[in-house]
């Protein structure tokens, strides 16, 4: 008999207002299966981060199929992991923990999930140049994705000039020398204006987060022809997306990547299939649905 | 809105073959609850029985709402709980923990469990004089059972005498001093025969299941007028409940028990009522048709 019951859950901190327990729990339910996703906040149990590996022994103990991880803990984790996937072990941070006969084998869906959610969303946008806001986590496995994918020369822009540069430099070492560059704030004007060349751009600040509302750069640096992707999904539509496509510019939301990584996720935890369509609808209803433009 | 979405398990030792699983998760199915139900054997494990506080506390750390506890970890597990129910205090046995606002407190429903199966099977049962066979970890919760519905006087047997006469000095702290007296099974034909006078026999030795087969004391001593109740409930039908419901006697078999120390559990974990009446069909399906009588 085929296994129907999943236990899994979520370690990280805040974590509170996370969709993966909707966005898992609604498919497993279409698919009949026993699922409960649980949230594992370290804030409220009060131990830091350095605890994520204990939590990760414990769950495998207590039947957990497996987790994800979010920050603080996707690089911590890995010392206490017996094994990682490729994507894992190149972007150095894992976001699910699958356990098989005992051992805990790390992976990373962001990457996954974002590369399936361009291919998906903006089939046709052209890579040879692209510009990405945002060297943090987020924006370290949307690199590793657009990179993956094929894009010619990213540009890492980051306001913490040693980010960008690390970041770029891992890309480098990963994907060839040449495919990363990185800069700061004060030249975007420059990159992404018309006469920067580039084919798109790539969002992964926390800018348009209902905690950050407002546009990453002035409106006026964008301009037709430039497509532009978004890691933000509450709201699913951001400023920087309206102003966007206003604009004329094709946009990706950032919710296509929070369902990709979760189907992934859910592929890799119970071995079925999940109907990504129906999270896409799924993540539309939960994070609420677009604002009227203004 | 109430809380629809449960995490339970089991720890103890040897625990596969558990029908508490089935149980409690067919009857959530029923009430619509998301509810899962995992056993954590310390077996597989590779730990002991004092691991047991350790693991109260991951399963509270990691999302569990409650867990049962079984063999050998009753007695052990009680100094790392926040507080215990009277019940459990006065047998010094939990079976169920649940968590409440970050504290974890004990309960035992074999008790009350065995108390509800014997008042619903055999009510009108006479009970001033009572033989129960075993002064184990289950003896000991029916024994506190059968003097809590009433019973005049409980002889106690057991092959170790020492564990038969510290059960019996235990009943008489609590239920007042004669309540309770011990004997070794040398004595069970002048107890249980005609002219011992009891009115019925508790079993609650490990004889019947299939492990270990066969009638706990000669056929013989069976007389009808006596009343018989089984722990034992897999099977269901032992040979002690066939050979006595030949006889005549009215009988009692273990899967009442399983059933109400279950139900037990999932309304101190749900605070929703089972269905007792659908929880007995479920342990009639689980444990096996009864076997044709030779």
């Amino acid at each position: 008999m085929a296994k129907d019951s999943f236990l899994v859950g979520l370690i990280g901190s805040g974590i509170g207002p996370s969709l993966s327990p909707a966005l898992h729990e609604r498919e497993a339910d279409r698919q009949g299966l026993r699922y409960l996703y649980r949230l594992i906040d370290i804030d409220t149990l009060g131990v830091g981060a350095e605890a994520a590996g204990d939590l990760v022994r414990a769950a495998r103990d207590l039947g957990y199929d497996g987790l994800n991880i979010t920050h603080p803990c996707k690089q911590l984790v890995i010392e206490h992991l017996d094994g990682l996937d490729p994507q894992a072990e190149a972007l150095g941070a894992v976001n699910t923990v699958v356990f098989e006969d005992g051992r805990a084998i790390g992976h990373n869906t962001d990457v996954t999930g974002f590369a399936a959610s361009f291919a998906r969303g903006l089939p046709d946008a052209p890579l040879e140049r692209v510009v990405q806001l945002g060297a943090g986590g987020a924006g370290a496995a949307v690199a590793h994705a657009t990179l993956t994918l094929g894009a010619g020369r990213v540009t890492v822009v980051d306001a913490l000039p040693d980010r960008a540069a690390d970041l770029a430099a891992s890309l480098n070492r990963h994907f060839g020398a040449g495919r990363a560059t990185a800069a700061t704030p004060d030249r975007l004007a420059a990159l992404i204006g018309r006469t920067g060349g580039i084919d798109g751009l790539v969002h992964a600040t926390p800018t348009g987060m209902a905690a950050h509302p407002g546009l990453p750069f002035p409106a006026e640096l964008l301009h037709p022809g430039l497509w532009v992707a978004e890691v933000v999904y509450r709201p699913l539509e951001t400023e920087l997306l309206r102003t966007a496509r206003a604009m004329g510019c094709a946009t990706l939301d950032g919710g296509g990547m929070a369902v990709f990584q979760a189907a992934d996720a859910f592929r890799l935890f119970t071995g079925r299939e999940p109907d990504t369509t129906r999270m896409l609808d799924d993540i539309a209803e939960l994070a609420g649905a677009l604002p009227a433009p203004k």
